[in-house]
């Protein structure tokens, strides 16, 4: 079996060693001014352990990543009819296309695409104002991690309502069609502050805990059903990269959920919660050290969903 | 542990008793005069078992399923050099469209579509006579399957070079971007004939073990390394349905593939190899009774590639 | 030659007859409460008669025909610059279409599709204030007619605001582009109070005499110069009947424009400025009866660019 | 009134100092040997002169230009029931695009697009063998001009056989969707030949007499009514240069009908009947000087379409 600290060492020691980092995302001006020269990573595993190496504490935003939680929220409250207005399949176009949404009458592909994500902030709004709807993710992801002190930057947020103007297209757009239930700035302004909840690498990893335990807190409790923590990984595999979503599964082999603040959260079923983050991103806007050190992860341990699970032990 | 062969026995009572079975594909002349009320079932476990149900014993077009055996073969002779004339991302799109191909120069989306499949075909010739290759990837499907009997069903294969337009025009379309080295013609001979090989759920099942056994054949021999049989799995999961790729991988979280002729092979990475068969398609192209059929079994053995490896036992 | 007096009043009693009058509009909540049976016709001459026929002086909102008047505004402040930010190629799409604006980096394909209108809207802004902008509109077609009765229906214009969210998708889609100068929300007043300005097919017709003149007012003075006039002309044939633009000008052979509300103004250089009007709206979008009374017109009349001008006199 | 040979002679110098003359057409070998340096014009007249000067003897390759003969001849086999299988619209597409015809199901958006004059094609070969239908092309375009010389450069429609894949893509494409009635090498092989067609300047300009005479040869015989005539003329102004029709209609405001061999027939209704040619060809596939040539021409005879009669006398 792996010593999974050393690899970690290694991990971190190859990594700083990159000299190709990728893009710092500029279209968030808050988001433009981190540092390249960053990297990150923690494995919760399930046994209970946490290991941790580089700059695995520093908080970053977890923007897209936070999707994951939020898609968990809104399957708690309405269940299976959120199927009826946001779809399970790849999306096949960049991640904030409105192409699709044409032909597709306003139903997004999947809730990990922009367009999906503001009909899933439409659903956990659900009738209320936008700071209670902010204020019960913080709440979920404190409880997923036992851990009071995250937050939102609300520079971040700031930042995205101002220049948000794709967003604010896509979500006038699927309101058009009849699929937003409040207005749009309520929606989006409950949108953007979730995406600027910032989190450390230590803090994401006990975050995606439950995806390992088939849906347990590691607590005993039950975040959601093994059925349902199955099935958000599988979107996470399928959805979870934006249009290199196909090629993530390829070579990594693992669900995961990239933002473009440079984090990735990966899930090993039963094995691993995995938190990666490096701010430069490559040309599909995930990560690029953070895939990099995912798929040596990955090889080095002989984590995959697709091998056979004695493999990985 | 679930007792698998009253699984299995209880799947084809269940089917039966379906109503609702898709339509037969009538595109293809000699495919429209099977018989919908058909289904079978076969499973073939890592421990040795063979375990069948239903018409597990009559043969069929396998049509798509085939794909998986010709990308084996092409990723043998020019290994990753496949990857820059065909693409590892789902499509989005219908398995037949021609959109993509125009969007993104004539690189097909995925070796899973019909596009990328005549790639792959174009790859196997390798300047030999379509019935070189054609005699290839029989002799491979019989080795995987240790059973020579396996043939092509000359009248299907014949069928489809009569009425294949929409591949003639993918065809013409990719070599008009220089993606196909050898005339039409003989690519797609190449490929309606191994689009014919008929094979039952039996023999599919076990032609599949390589990919359940990380690479290796039952008999001990190495059909691909480890590491290209999980990456094989990836790309049925992620692209093996068509534009239903992302619902199956959410609703029965195996990799899977499907074939317009009512047949599905299903891998379940260390533990089973599985072929349904219902000639009834869906919406989407995929065996109706063959989906419901393999839902139904994830759900009884807990098999996910995205739960933890004890819940499955 | 024609007795155009006799031909108007076969027409409207033709129009009267007609079943199949369309559907009005329904997506602007006042205009669906307009009544279907109107129709209307008005032309004026160059040797300066104005012949009227049937609801002539029901004063209509002439929605997407402003475009025309906003076009000629935009041209008379920044010339040809305006071609570097929006194109003069027909749409091949429906309308509302986003999906072209995503493929050509949010330049709209001409001015008369709504996006295109905008970015008009966003040039007449000039940094102003809207109500500038709008009483500037508002003068120019009192100008054009020489009447000074003509306003904006405000009902009308807060029905847009209120519910078009098509468009603040497109105008802030337009905006991530950079294609836009000023807030969305003052860009889109000023376009929806242009668009709610209401006239009668008298004052229509009055108020396309420069595009008949080669761009002189009937009183003498120039409103454009005379390439501009026959440009203006040939956008109208190409592109002002959104994707049935190529139809109109292979059925009626005159430059033309459409509104939602029904009306098209149409124009037969150095001969006639020709509005019709009528709510009941074809699939495409233009006014059912509308498109066939200038059909008719034209057979009768020989009017037509396309053929030898004796023909037509 | 001008001068016209004056005129044509001045055009003519200008065109010689020119130093941008685009790119010949080189995906069709044997027209990539032909020299840039080339340019002719030729203007028959409604009064029954023709003027030439430049290299207005020289014969070149039609192409697509012979779309305007085919469908006249398709019009008159079939009439209306052509629109069946062929649209009015622009296509807001490159000239070989086959997206279109996925998303309206086969059906080509207007008759000189390539896949809308394959299916002209198909009307024109009308059960018989190819040489019958290429054989009735040449006689007609002998008739209109009066001139037995013109010939089919088979060397071309060899060159276009055996590299016109993506022609290949479009019919069998269309063949699935069952808008070909014809074997796919038929119908292409007439195509391929009516486009190889050659003529000069003097003989194209002769060629298109027709359609300045409302229908009538100059002879006094009609070859298509009055209205057949315009409607050509309709289509040639919204569809005859490409995604640059809406252009050329604003920049030249005539119909015109473009080739890739360098060509273009231009028709003023009533007053001329003009042929330009010059080999290089601009972004959007149209001769690079012809198109200036006729801007130049439309400004300094003040033909247009869109102006008043007495304007351009």
């Amino acid at each position: 079996m792996v010593d999974l600290a050393a690899l970690i060492a290694d991990i971190a020691v190859a990594m700083a060693a990159q000299e190709e980092r990728g893009q710092v995302a500029s279209y968030i001006p808050e988001l433009a001014k981190i540092d390249p020269a960053h990297f990150g990573i923690a494995i919760a595993t399930a046994d209970g352990r946490l290991l941790a190496g580089g700059d695995a504490d520093t908080a970053f935003s977890i923007q897209s990543i936070s999707k994951v939680f939020a898609l968990t929220l809104a399957l708690g409250k309405v269940g299976d009819q959120l199927w009826d207005r946001v779809g399970r399949e790849p999306s096949g176009n960049a991640f904030n296309s409105i192409v699709q949404l044409e032909q597709e009458h306003g139903i997004p592909r999947n809730p990990f695409i922009n367009a999906g994500a503001i009909v899933v902030s439409d659903v956990n709004l659900g009738g209320h104002q936008p700071r209670v709807a902010i204020g019960e993710m913080l709440r979920f992801v404190r409880y997923l991690t036992g851990d009071d002190s995250i937050a939102i930057n609300e520079d971040v947020a700031a930042s995205e309502t101002g220049t948000g103007f794709r967003n604010m297209a896509l979500a006038n757009y699927m309101r058009a069609f009849g699929n937003l239930r409040h207005p749009v700035d309520l929606v989006l302004g409950t949108y953007f502050h979730q995406c600027a909840i910032e989190m450390s690498c230590r803090q994401l990893a006990l975050a995606g805990r439950y995806l390992m335990l088939d849906g347990r807190h590691p607590d005993g409790g039950r975040v959601v059903s093994p059925g349902r923590a199955r099935r958000i990984n599988a979107l996470m595999l399928t959805c979870g990269h934006y249009d290199a979503s196909g090629d993530f599964a390829f070579r990594v082999g693992i669900p995961g959920k990239s933002g473009v603040g440079g984090g990735i959260l990966a899930i090993v079923p039963g094995r691993a919660s995995i938190a990666v983050w490096s701010p430069g991103l490559n040309d599909n806007g995930n990560s690029q050290l953070g895939t990099q050190a995912l798929e040596l992860l990955a090889r080095r341990t002989g984590w995959s969903v697709f091998s056979p699970p004695e493999e990985g032990d």
